[in-house]
């Protein structure tokens, strides 16, 4: 059986599950083989039908005083281009220090830093939980928010939450996040009458309106920012038009983009920012929006915990991180409205790409961190 | 068999082949048929090789004068939309007065007009040429080209040539063509760095800097016209940006456009300025233009070549016909390096459109104004 003080080895045990979004692939069997172990009554929870089911693990260990939750997941991204990987994506390697494989950083390599932590902790801690998902990666529909609905209408629940994503854009202690961004992701299609080419005058092309429109949507700011958010921003990330001929003026264009936005908007109020400014743009010409708000902007106020956990950052790697609401959304957008949330982990600089890897030293770095915060936690 | 002295009728039996580009589909083989009873010595030129050969009709009769060639295509645009179609594309249909049929107006109503006036004529006519090709509607290279270069070949020729496309917007005699723009069709690609949305500063999104390149292209008019021509005119076609995820901003992004350029500019001087457009406005991101110069523009000054075919019009419309260098390209540009050429025919307000249709009595007058032309072509 794996050393469960050892997170190189747990999270190389965590990687060789391909647990792909939404597939278990034995990972959340793994971890709740672990946390049996160590003591956390665990409870499946599985949401969905079907392809999209998806499984979630709920594990509580202790009782008399406030519940510190450990929060993640353990799907990960698809592969990508499996050539370019120098090992398979889902058999851990070590090679110059750095552990390799799919979920390295995002997040195998935090899990196992968290139960390596309570393996080394002991009996020594207080009141735990332990929230993991396999549906982060994905829609996020059937994962987190899920689980925290169950949990909480069985009345149990936690009052902090540290997630472990990687956080650290370069190296490890250099950033914990305090808030998220919110995020819209919208689909703009505008509506002209096909034509011939060479006669421009019988159809009306839908590019120029929309590329009028995108500069509206573009070229003033959204807002100049917001306390410890950056400013909110539109990236574009697609358009198209039907297949036609390349002498065919297209009956219809459409256009792709996402919002990551601070807690200057809504959802909504964002949303109506955007059809005043397409409208204006656009004049007579028809168009849709169809936007859809995954997440919305939050900060965790809490100082005295974002203390606890900078404090553990720096004792443990002689930084001080910043205190960061940069970057994509996590599930600390749902996990934030149960009780306060902050999120620290491993360096984020090779999630998602191939040949995705962590530095073996890293692993032992967080697990020290997370040993801190524990211990820091219990003496409240 | 047919009256060749009725342009209904032989319309009719034009349409009844289903002659999509770049298939025969019986056209040419119905007009040898024809020719060869009116006296023409008839030669097929075949093009190309497998699927995208394509078949063509050099015909000649008489000697002794300058030559009159009345040029055109028998192939058509697909039908299209199937069930928008209130009869078949290929089942030619009078009612209202209007015969209705792919090609109808563009051109195989033409052709017939042609034919029927020739018949009309009987033996009092100039030296004759038909130059009808299978690819217009297609690439146009194994075409009207082709086919001027191996009766070149072989010595023979024309001295002028009349286009029987379909030039009048709305009415006939309000339109004929003595020029026509050039046309090129380009594609635009512009390279980036792929990327998560939520990360814009580690990526380079190729979509913002391709919009400023929209801009910059299309902004600034390319001219202000030319003596009988339009302003030139850049018109997008299309856009697009590889298959993706919405949180991923994408590597390249491409867009597709067609200049109309009228004599300001040739093929060459004209994608110079673009290119020169795009560099500035790119700045140091990748890019490549891909630029395809399907024709130059062209004016026919044989005034009074221009002068007979209006007379003709206007005796039989009553209208005198604007001398236009409108519209789209056609095999006129080709043409009109051998002999002026000039372009007259139906009314094109249904071309390429599904319930393509003409005026009985349009087909009727167009073809007394070829005989007409043919008399006053006679006569000089």
């Amino acid at each position: 059986m794996t050393d469960l003080t050892d997170p190189v080895a747990l999270a190389s045990d965590l990687i060789r599950c391909p647990s792909v979004t939404p597939i278990e692939g034995g990972a959340l069997d793994l971890l709740q083989f672990w946390a049996e172990q160590l003591g956390f009554r665990c409870t499946r929870l599985s949401f969905g039908e079907g392809a999209t089911s998806v499984d979630n693990l709920w594990a509580v260990r202790g009782e008399g005083g406030p519940r510190f939750c450990f929060a993640g997941h353990t799907d990960v991204v698809p592969p990508g281009d499996m050539d370019a990987w120098q090992s398979g994506p889902f058999d851990p390697v070590i090679a110059d220090g750095r552990l390799h494989g799919r979920g390295a950083a995002d997040m195998k390599g935090g899990i196992a830093a968290m139960v390596a932590a309570v393996a080394r902790a002991g009996e020594r801690t207080p009141p735990l939980a332990f929230l993991i998902t396999g549906d982060e990666e994905g829609q996020a529909i059937h994962g987190t928010k899920a689980v925290l609905g169950a949990v909480e209408a069985r009345g149990e629940g936690f009052e902090h939450c540290l997630v472990g994503e990687p956080t650290n854009p370069d190296r490890i202690g250099s950033m914990m996040k305090v808030g998220r961004r919110g995020s819209c992701n919208a689909i703009l299609t505008v509506h002209g009458r096909q034509g011939h080419v060479a006669y421009p005058d019988r159809a009306e092309n839908p590019l120029p309106v929309l590329q009028r429109i995108l500069t509206a949507l573009t070229d003033v700011p959204l807002d100049d920012g917001y306390d410890r958010f950056q400013p909110s921003n539109l990236e574009l990330t697609g358009w198209g038009t039907p297949e036609g001929a390349e002498n065919v003026i297209p009956a219809s264009a459409w256009t792709r983009f996402n919002v990551r936005f601070n807690p200057n908007w809504t959802g909504e109020t964002l949303v109506r920012e955007l059809e005043r400014r397409i409208a204006t743009a656009a004049g007579p010409t028809q168009w849709h929006l169809a936007p859809r708000v995954s997440g919305e902007a939050f900060l965790t106020e809490d100082d005295r915990f974002a203390r606890l956990v900078a404090d553990a950052v720096e004792a443990e790697t002689k930084v001080r991180p910043e205190l960061s609401t940069s970057g994509g959304t996590s599930d600390a957008r749902f996990l934030s409205r149960h009780a306060p949330t902050i999120e620290f982990g491993l360096v984020g600089a090779t999630m998602h790409q191939v040949n995705e890897n962590v530095a073996v030293e890293d692993l032992e770095a967080l697990t020290c961190i997370y040993g801190r915060i524990l211990a820091g936690y219990a003496a409240w």
